[in-house]
């Protein structure tokens, strides 16, 4: 009997069968080390043996893409320290088996190069094959060899040689051959943002109402595909919303909102007011959350009109202050928790890279900022 | 200019007029004391003065109903001591003027009679009106005058002697006549939960595809509520999940669910299961989530149908689990953070009460446990 007095079924995980046999869950529950009985994600520490299960495949990695909140958290605590920043990743990934931020509980992708498959793998990938994953790094078991030394512990971007395992039910994509790496990977890090995008604007349009779209962090990487997104599923109009002119004129450089607005995402009055102002007096009818801070939440719902639709990609979001922040204000609006896989998500994020200059501007532009940083 | 460096131009709640003058916001700006430039709901502290602006309400207080998950909080962490409870109830109360739970981040609402309505309050309610508040009271500024003397610690529904003010936005409803105070209180707290639900099933039904529904805490409040009103809307066939045979019975002998599955919410693998045996082998088009228990986001997805949608009641929701966990099982889901609003929620919770005995049965079933606990 489990702990809650109900009968315990299926639970193939616990014994942890050695590689080689069949006992292998398509999700990666026989990577579960502590607490038994959760999913990949929700553990604490991952089994990250080399050796595969018969649907595993073993990639070398090349490069981690650090979750954006993930980053921030690290590089403010230790105040931009870069060589603390470095060893508390070493820390983390030893300690847990995975690079899963126990403050942010968000972890990033990665990109590198598939090292064995097994035969009963259906991913489609061959041994030599450049690939990113498209899972989060919260939930794929990773074990880093150079103990980072080729990073400064100063961008998202972190160079690194080690091993990581994918599960039978994993996401990988190729890497683009007409794209630099590095852009590829950064486009695909973000790319469940423009697909939700779309298909919540598309939902707008379908029923005869093109609707106004405010993206919060519209000059940021999922921001910018967000707004990309929202123009191409056919949106009567976009704002871009950012905290700094340096920002704004980058926005607008970018030719990728309709308007451009200024506002401090966590001041709710300020920002519905900044987003009302940018559409000459109407709320937004959708608005999507890309700013990476805590306490955007009432301002995003403060910013969009009754039976609006609010996106929240941001993983600094507070799911009981959306939920309570909505009552309180008695809006009648729908929350949803951006879902970070859709159908073809990374091939339409490559898509609105290669067709919208404004984007890959962007973008381009951010990858050099961190270069130089 | 403001911290981020944007300029501020509308900030009145700074101020913090003197009652009396004009200067109220409709959403209580006015109230908050710290931090300011966040609405009432993120504020640490607020002004509990018992003066009102033109547009506000002052509420004479008869009892406050804690959130579900708030008070499982409070009790676990005192293990069951009723005066410790008490103590903390109190405590949090005194120090940030309002009952807000730290650590869950919930509240409750309140029952009360009106005391003084400001000249120009747009609530529709007069002196002596019998009213429950349908906002959190983690943003109703509250004063408790008799240490709540009357309540023993140990149940969601507290008898209290003080006063709450409502802003002039607030939203409150007049108790109706032809049900107990305690029962329609009880109601009125989940009422965000059938609305929402029969709105979304609604969606599947006119789409032409009437869906199958499982709600997970089906025996409890919101969750026989989201079961009926998931029936009422049009859904094909509705499962009700609960950990316990005892629950198991009861939500039988309710016949609000067509099946009724046993399953522990947290274990993924155990309730994907239950529910697909209880579906004939098919997963859900919806889940709704009432358990008020961490860990039941994975579960949650993966007991749902791919193009389905899941919508998450329970305060103890983690996003970023929701958000990572869909990613990690390339599960193309919708996910909804549960608005507690909607207009007209109250009414309808209500005619779900009056007009499906299954509900009453179980609610009155629940409000005598808690009579004799």
């Amino acid at each position: 009997m489990g702990p809650l007095g109900v009968p315990q079924r299926f639970r193939p995980w616990k014994d942890h069968p050695v590689p080689g046999s069949s006992a292998s869950s398509p999700v990666g529950l026989h990577r579960v080390l502590e607490p038994s009985g959760v999913l990949p994600q929700a553990a604490y520490r991952l089994d990250t043996r080399a050796a595969i299960w018969p649907d595993e495949v073993r990639v070398r990695v090349e490069r981690l893409n650090l979750d954006a909140a993930s980053f921030r958290q690290l590089f403010d605590k230790h105040r931009g320290d870069g060589s603390r920043i470095r060893a508390e990743v070493l820390e983390i990934v030893r300690s847990r088996g995975k690079m899963h931020n126990p403050v942010t509980g968000s972890g990033g992708m990665l990109v590198g190069v598939v090292e064995e498959v097994g035969p009963q793998s259906r991913l489609g990938l061959a041994v030599g094959d450049e690939i990113a994953t498209l899972i989060s790094l919260t939930l794929t078991p990773l074990v880093i060899e150079d103990d980072l030394r080729e990073w400064d512990g100063l961008s998202e971007q972190v160079p690194c040689d080690g091993y990581a395992i994918l599960f039978g039910r994993s996401i990988a994509a190729h890497l683009p051959r007409d794209l630099p790496a590095r852009l590829a990977l950064a486009v695909m890090d973000v790319c469940g943002a423009p697909a939700l995008t779309a298909r919540v604007v598309r939902q707008y349009v379908d029923a005869g109402r093109p609707p106004a779209v405010a993206v919060l962090g519209g000059a940021g990487k999922s921001g910018s595909m967000a707004l990309a997104a929202a123009r191409r599923a056919g949106a009567r109009t976009t704002v871009g919303v950012v905290p700094f002119d340096h920002e704004a004129e980058t926005l607008r450089a970018s030719g990728l909102a309709d308007r451009v607005a200024l506002a401090d995402a966590r001041d709710p009055v300020q920002l519905a007011e900044s987003v009302e102002e940018a559409l000459d007096g109407a709320s937004a009818d959708i608005t999507i959350v890309c700013v990476d801070v805590p306490g955007c939440e009432h301002g995003a719902i403060l910013a969009t009109a009754d039976g609006g639709t609010v996106v929240f990609f941001s993983m600094a979001t507070s799911f009981a202050t959306a939920a309570l922040g909505a009552e309180g204000l008695a809006a009648d609006v729908t929350m949803l928790v951006g879902n970070g896989y859709a159908p073809g998500h990374a091939d339409f994020a490559l898509d609105v890279l290669r067709e919208v200059p404004g984007v890959r501007a962007l973008f381009e532009g951010r990858l050099a900022a961190e270069g130089r940083a």
